[in-house]
């Protein structure tokens, strides 16, 4: 059989839901966007210039020394320290709560999963922005959900709009997902006044608000604006009340290659997860948790203020060069924080051309926005990450991606 | 609101699926069985003092002195020295492939649920024996499976029986699963002929095979069997056109704490599930990987061996408590490796029941077999472990056991 043939006769022993999550290939596309040669602002990742090795070191050598066992299976909800060590930081954002109130997942994707897989059936809708993070509009989609658009900073639309249109579709509005701080991929954060009024949409809907919190530490100026969670909590007296989720990761503060994240939330809601991971993959990594515990506790802060120093350093050169070589009809926004900045073309450029130009005449890599919407909007925008390029690779960058456009 | 009235405002929110993964609780059971100052012959968990913590420890201080960055996002596939090593190890055990048949897991539990997702839409029919490894239960019933039964061992039913089944369900006959050697929880050994009859039920049913090998490198005693994979690989003449898919596991030799399986299939299904991976939490732990890499080079076989000679002593303690204490009419199997045996008790007993009294006035614990059954059967047969208590708590246990039944 040729691999064509091969493929073509697994396809019909799919579920649909597999065939829903295969839509979107675009993680393929970002390997080959990350070679060597190439400019590229494409990758979300960290700088691994900022991961602290010597506290890794130290930490698997504690855990491997000490008679707690790293390398057995755990239990399905993770490894109780450090359950508390996040508890503490929750409290710390403005969300009282116990080791109970946390999960610890395979980063925060993992909880964007379980999330989609706990609360989304075939034709519910899930509200997201547009754009939105690619990899939640991913992990939800296996659960064969339609998607409608919030727009909480510029008011919402009537609870009856959702309504109507979900029914129609056979489903229920079954949650709302924001990543509120510096998000990927606009680097934007939403006001406290936005976030009121996203939690007043899902009051009236009575449906719970993910909040995706991967980028929350890395503010580089301005004053922190509350979790949702928080607000939810203050509102409804507990976060056992709560009708919203926080999906945490270490990944973008002290290392993603551990698959470290958590979900805060209500308890009862905490408990059907444990089950879902149970079944999923029994526990995440021990050692893991463990070695995670002890950063958290050595460095979490020290390398919240390296890493928003860092960042923002790039930031402001990738926002000069644009200033300096992008011409009139190109808008980009300018992120308090975060990884990305999100750059508007002249309407009817088309990104995902530009980008297989940029790539053979300029060796300049990026990602297409249109991937960011659920509905295919976005052909004349694009996301640029600036974690891991340096101010002359950026400059030299943005000159030569100017003169293509 | 009380916390019964909290749990009950989520429950209307909640997907069917999840509401059918939540029905299996018997993990939270274990975590209670297994308490200090009760001889727990219930969880089948590896014997931590076969932990090789020095070799950890120097993988961890050798991938974190790298360059190589173990502490960064990976590709969802896996680490590709891993993927040769897997690769290589499967041609040991005739399947002929390289690193792309392989991807890497978190454990064999999330290759077990992979392929449930992939391949179970609901209503569809998954084959399994009774009793069957239940976190596979637990692993499909998130895809509202319905399940039928393979008796390999006692001749094939006829396919059109399993056909005409689920048909009435509205769904197909889409994999048949086993854990053909040393099986979670009966020990039992699928024998050659069983397996080849199950590769012609399968290739009459159209359906892939999943082959759960997760005791499969413990074999105490006697000839290995050929994997079912490898006498498909034979059949179809290469792996590219086999139906059958091998779920392995470090587990069980190396350490579980790491949470590092792989699926080996044809590449166009591994490819396939590496979109799931993506969606689901993007890669497994880089460092991880990396770990397992170094430590399976350096010490797979060493620990194999151990863990055979240190296992196959337990389970000669265990049989020998038995055939001393147990009273006529109590059987059980003698498997010729992994960690479990298999008890029946006479019928009209309830294994519940007896872990109830067992727990009060014996302090000695096991699993009751009726949570291994999809169908609820199996009341009167339990699953002891032996790979954690020693001789003299094996023949106490034993003893006291006996004396309650």
């Amino acid at each position: 059989m040729t691999e064509a043939a091969q493929a073509a006769a697994w396809e019909p022993r799919y579920a649909r839901r597999a065939k829903r999550m295969a839509a979107s290939e675009i993680r393929e596309l970002l390997k080959v966007l990350d070679q060597p040669g190439v400019l590229s602002f494409a990758g979300g990742i960290p700088d691994p210039a900022l991961f602290p090795v010597e506290d890794a070191k130290a930490a698997y050598a504690a855990v491997l020394g000490a008679p707690t066992n790293g390398l057995q299976y755990s239990v399905s909800e993770g490894y109780l320290p450090l359950r508390q060590w996040i508890a503490r930081h929750m409290g710390g954002l403005g969300v009282p709560c116990d080791a109970d109130n946390i999960i610890v997942t395979c980063g925060s994707q993992q909880g964007l999963e379980f999330l989609g897989r706990l609360l989304l059936s075939p034709g519910d809708t899930a509200l997201v922005m547009a754009p939105t993070y690619l990899g939640a509009l991913q992990a939800f989609s296996g659960c064969e959900p339609r998607y409608d658009e919030l727009r909480p900073e510029h008011g919402n639309r009537t609870p009856a709009s959702y309504v109507d249109a979900t029914r129609r579709a056979g489903g229920d509005v079954k949650l709302a997902y924001v990543v509120p701080d510096f998000a990927n991929p606009t680097g934007e954060t939403l006001s406290l006044a936005a976030r009121v009024r996203l939690l007043d949409l899902a009051a009236e809907l009575d449906i719970p608000v993910i909040e995706d919190a991967a980028y929350t530490m890395l503010r580089f100026e301005g004053e922190p604006v509350p979790p949702i969670l928080a607000l939810e909590v203050e509102r409804r007296g507990s976060i056992e009340n709560a009708r919203a989720v926080y999906c945490g990761t270490f990944s973008k503060v002290l290392s993603p290659g551990l698959r470290v994240g958590w979900i805060a939330g209500p308890k009862a809601l905490i408990r059907r997860l444990v089950l879902i991971k149970q079944a999923s993959d029994l526990n995440s990594a021990t050692i893991n948790q463990m070695v995670m515990h002890h950063m958290a506790e050595a460095a979490f802060d020290a390398q919240v203020a390296r890493a928003r120093a860092h960042y923002r350093r790039r930031r402001d050169w990738l926002l000069a060069a644009l200033e300096r070589h992008m011409p009139a009809g190109v808008s980009w926004t300018r992120p308090h924080g975060g990884l990305f900045v999100w750059v508007t073309l002249p309407a009817g450029t088309d990104a995902a051309v530009l980008l297989q130009r940029s790539l053979k005449e300029a060796c300049v890599a990026f990602v297409p926005g249109g991937a960011f919407f659920h509905d295919g909007r976005g052909r004349n925008t694009l996301r640029l990450s600036f974690s891991l390029a340096g101010e002359a690779e950026i400059d030299r960058g943005m000159a030569r991606l100017a003169r293509l456009i």
